[in-house]
């Protein structure tokens, strides 16, 4: 079955006393489940560890109250209260042969101590990093001695409830043990300050108190950031060598990146798998421990040149498990084509930023394991022996039909232009965003393999045509359109009349109209477009303003990580930026604006404006087809349904989500309007 | 007891089928415990209806999962499982004689169906309102029909749960039923679209509806906004006057205020108790029905005013109940001057914004109520006859001063200075604060007639004179100054040098430091401080440039609602603002900044300027009492504590919190590392 090539990612690696099957790690990260949702946060877990993980860890977790870093919602052992939520994690880790890791930390001045009410702590006096209005004090020495104390206690409480794994945290710049190595932190003038010798006495005295606690039984980790990519204010790879010399046989594993988590975490747009190589190939040269990377690994190949080379020892991944909690058994198995690849959107991340829970573009059941019961590589077998028509192959009618074949109905899928993908074919195309066409290709290549499912390319339909298909279910996935009129978030309301020259929507850039001289962008959507618009006209030669109705440009993008590299970008390309002005008139060479705060009129001249606002659902087909209701019985059709963006314009991600759903609840039974379990809260504390 | 005058305010209210007690009226507030905390929740609500509000509300509460607000944590009433959440508050509320209301909504486009992955809906296709990036679909006849049908559910299930008062809600532009009732929102072409007639018909339906479903047995409320402040594109007056007139005689009781949020709970740096009165004097001229307004209300004559020229019914408040739940009790006892008066800073808001428990300055028993036992107005009796020095009149000096004194200690209260209040004192005098002032005022008053307290001013003590004082314990309050250096958020090292001249800090400011010519103004701390000081040195005739590190001013003020009024006003008096600079540099005339996205330096010259970076701690006093520790048993010491700003600069509410903490924990058991009882998260749906 596998790939020989491959069979090295299935050696077994030491952890200490303890042994991963394979190489394959699960490093820890954010879910926006964490401690509020022990069972949605469980069952997320548990399908990494039969999907083929070897280790899956937690995301953060508190150790003391005075880390508390509300309203995220990490995991939590502040106590023994905290043990039988984690329990519930480890045991179905265990249940699939995985080893458990939970990753503990105190955030220092990083945490926010809006639920606790504690005082923060830090190095020394500075303000809290997240604007919270409260500072941090420095930390005198019974401040480090019960810190310690927290760490070993916590430790103990991980190993009851069943962890495999204690990590030492000292990365991303969410650590204590980070912030005593840091000198912009850390003022001391004790043992602890100073010298990088003195700065790391901290992080040497946690690993050694958290191998005496636990490493008789448990894998010490540490999990460690080797440059904060900001020059001397921060770590820096000489002193993060420096450190790893220093403690380098302590660990029983190396699990190291780059900080902060933007840097970590980087989307797709900025920077390409491996990405971290360069950072990190010298760790494996100053210890003999194993040694964890990651860089959204989603190629064997690649995964085995790492190791060969002696990059590293383990394929860490967290993007790769969401997007495929079975990429390591797809491998495994000799189904690598079927790898459902992480698009590097981020999508996964603004979960945690939002303080709700994880979800996947690629990986609809991501987060709905528990509370929908959906599995990321199973779906329950068709009920009835429907034929369903699925009209629009974007992003929603792919994987309707996608898992609408897969459950073994007879699906047709038809697409009015030659193209498979829909937005996503179209938004591939635009600078950096090339890796989002893996939506469409792993459901296309899925849907090659179903026997049992149509594609007709080139095939509009109309509601006569699909009257006389004779489906028993219609879906209409016909997507959207930016609309032209600037009608949007500020203005609900038509601000350019029809007509008017020089005005260019999105779908007109995507579809290669030309740009000159100076384009004008207007970003009422606040996430990607608008300066991805940007991107397009400044490498098309164009002078390029981008005026936004918000105060800072692109604000939904700090959900995904994507906000710093675009500020960056855009002001290298030479973007003009212009917050806190909404349009009010464009007459094919100036702009007008009203300003949000001083009500003051500003104008803008330009040769093409690029309204980014909102979208229309191309939603003609399924009102017509609404319209003939009386006639679906006749027709042999028992529903139709509009999905994705043609009922509502969103991300990628609620359109394969949409497509999804729509897939899971065919021949459903009714669950009333909750479609799903939840956390009720109304556990307490003795 | 009572003065007869205030005898109006005890009459009771008929509200439909129901009657309240009294006029007082805790109208719904966010609280950010909601369904997350249900214990908390409760036992907030309960202080409420112990301390004598006839009515006491929860906050707004969802209906269906399509009206998902996570991740702000509301009320919820989605299906029968929420039922027994909510039963707890009602159950509280009875207990004490109180009647409990509902407010029931439906959030439409301005909800997030970040938790629940539902599609948004609106009135028409539109963007959802806080930049998240799926639109809402324009609802159909049949999403209308569910709506209603939703409605009236969730009123049953409010009437299972114990609830007296189902509200329907219309305000605060978060309510389906306002956003039909908008011209913006609402583009329909059918009998729900179009006029004013047919854009209230959703409202008036509903309201029947629930009348029908609920109004046998509790009353119904109309939470009304009768405008939006923003012209023609909002609700406007002329408008709110015709739909009250159209359901005038329909609700059970009216509950009016200004929408949004930012207008109707403005905060008292920009707007005076009761300014919502020329808004909704015309209400009760429409209607027979009792009308609840709201206005900041804490002086009973304001209040008797309101009612007895015929403004308002009852005296609707959610602030003054935050600050004194027992506001009521104690007008009826005649102890008007113990009331504890809301100071209008919006921390209470900051809760509900950033999702965790709310907060008060001036009351921290706000959402300890349950997981601390902490009561508003008692506390329990000392423990020992321990002598207690206090050290600094500041908020924390005051309150521990003032809650140790009401435990029966004997406390000894030092202040350095001629005035008592501290930085509260010193802040109140800032253009906008005068009312935080009641901070210092309230705790002066109690603690005046406290036989068992002493207060010392112009008192400075050295650690020799406490080691002579003979005190159990010594609490040391000296507050904070502001860095005059520029060390702060982007900067964790000096900027600028020692004796760089034209350099002032807030505290020179404070001291009467004149200003002249061109002030900069750096802040790098991101909350109130910044702005008050351009409204001072714009007062003072001075031009003004206000740089910030962050991409926007002021960026945590908009958890208070202050950030649009903060904006507005800056831009009303000419200061000119430059975000995205961190400041490297000032030679006495010319201050450097490096700009967060391209690097690049830009020069600012000024007369003055003043950086708003951070504060350091007061904590001289206490470093060398913690060098002669080996003294303190000799001097009878048995701990000495550090609190407030001179442990941690934070908030005026985090001083009171710390001093309110010490006086409650002082003789108290040890309670562990965790000091609070918690909601576990581990009950589920079956």
């Amino acid at each position: 079955m596998r790939d020989p090539r491959y069979d090295i990612l299935f050696e077994p690696v030491k952890i200490g006393p303890v042994t991963a099957k394979n190489r394959f790690f699960q490093v820890p990260h954010c879910n926006g489940m964490g401690h509020g949702m022990p069972e949605s946060h469980a069952a997320m877990r548990e399908v990494k560890a039969e999907g083929g993980w070897a280790v899956v860890s937690t995301e953060e977790c508190e150790i003391h109250p005075s880390g508390d870093v509300s309203p995220y919602v990490e995991a939590r052992l502040w106590d023994d209260h905290d043990i039988p939520a984690l329990k519930l994690m480890c045991d179905k880790v265990h249940a699939h042969g995985g080893l458990a890791a939970v990753e503990l930390t105190h955030n220092g001045p990083t945490a926010s101590n809006l639920f606790s009410r504690e005082v923060l702590i830090a190095p020394s006096h500075q303000p809290s990093k997240y604007g919270y209005p409260a500072q941090a004090r420095g930390m005198d020495m019974e401040d480090i001695r019960n810190y310690r104390r927290w760490h070993r206690e916590a430790a103990i409480r991980g190993k009851k409830a069943g962890f495999d794994i204690i990590y030492v945290y000292a990365a991303h710049d969410l650590s204590l043990a980070m912030h005593f190595l840091q000198k912009r932190r850390n003022h001391r003038t004790d043992e602890y300050g100073g010298s990088l010798e003195n700065r790391a006495r901290l992080l040497k005295e946690v690993l050694i108190d958290t191998k005496e606690a636990v490493g008789d039984t448990c894998g010490v980790a540490l999990r460690f950031a080797v440059d904060e990519l900001i020059g001397a204010g921060g770590i820096t790879v000489e002193e993060a060598k420096d450190v790893v010399a220093m403690v380098a046989e302590i660990p029983d594993l190396w699990d190291v990146n780059l900080a902060a988590w933007y840097n970590d975490s980087i989307p797709s747009r900025f920077a390409p798998e491996g990405a971290q190589e360069p950072f990190i190939n010298w760790v494996k040269s100053l210890t003999t421990k194993p040694v964890v990377g990651v860089g959204r690994f989603t190629s064997p190949d690649t995964m085995v040149s790492q190791i060969r080379r002696g990059v590293i020892d383990m394929i860490g991944a967290a993007r790769p498990s969401i997007a495929d909690p079975f990429l390591p058994k797809k491998i495994e198995d000799g189904r690598v084509e079927d790898i459902r690849e992480c698009i590097g959107c981020n999508i996964c991340v603004s979960g945690d930023m939002t303080i709700t829970p994880i979800r996947c573009t690629q990986n609809p059941s991501m987060g709905e394991e528990w509370r929908k019961g959906w599995h990321p590589d199973r779906i329950r077998k068709a009920e009835s022996d429907a034929r369903i028509l699925v009209v629009g192959a974007g992003p929603a009618g792919l994987e309707a039909t996608r898992a609408l074949g897969s459950r073994g109905y007879e699906v047709h899928l038809a697409e009015a232009t030659r193209v498979l993908g829909g937005r996503v074919d179209r938004e591939a195309k635009l600078p950096g965003l090339a890796e989002w066409g893996r939506v469409r290709d792993w459901r296309v290549g899925q849907i090659d393999k179903l026997t049992n499912v149509s594609v007709y390319r080139e095939s509009p339909l109309a509601a006569d045509d699909i009257l006389e298909f004779g489906a028993s279910h219609v879906v209409v996935a016909t997507g959207s359109r930016w609309r032209a009129d600037a009608f949007g978030r500020s203005a609900h309301a038509p601000v350019i009349s029809e007509g008017t020259p020089n005005v260019l929507t999105p779908d007109d850039i995507m579809d290669g109209a030309a740009l000159k001289g100076h384009v004008v962008i207007y970003d009422d959507d606040y996430f990607y477009m608008a300066s991805v618009m940007a991107e397009v006209a400044a490498k098309a030669g164009c002078s390029v303003t981008l005026v936004t109705s918000d105060d800072t440009v692109a604000s939904w993008s700090s959900n995904t990580l994507d906000y710093r590299h675009i500020m960056k970008r855009l002001h290298k390309v030479g973007v003009k930026m212009l917050p806190s002005l909404s349009l009010t008139g464009w007459d094919g060479a100036k702009a007008a604006f009203e300003h949000s705060w001083s009500g003051a009129e500003e104008v803008v001249s330009g040769d093409i404006i690029i309204p980014v606002t909102m979208r229309l659902p191309n939603d003609g087909l399924y009102l017509d087809l609404k319209a003939r209701a009386a006639d679906w019985a006749d027709a042999g059709i028992a529903s139709v349904k509009v999905i994705g963006d043609a009922e509502a314009p969103g991300l990628i991600a609620h359109a394969v989500y949409a497509g999804h759903r729509y897939a899971q609840e065919l021949d459903g039974p009714d669950r009333g309007e909750v479609k799903f379990r939840r956390h009720l809260h109304t556990a307490v504390t003795p």
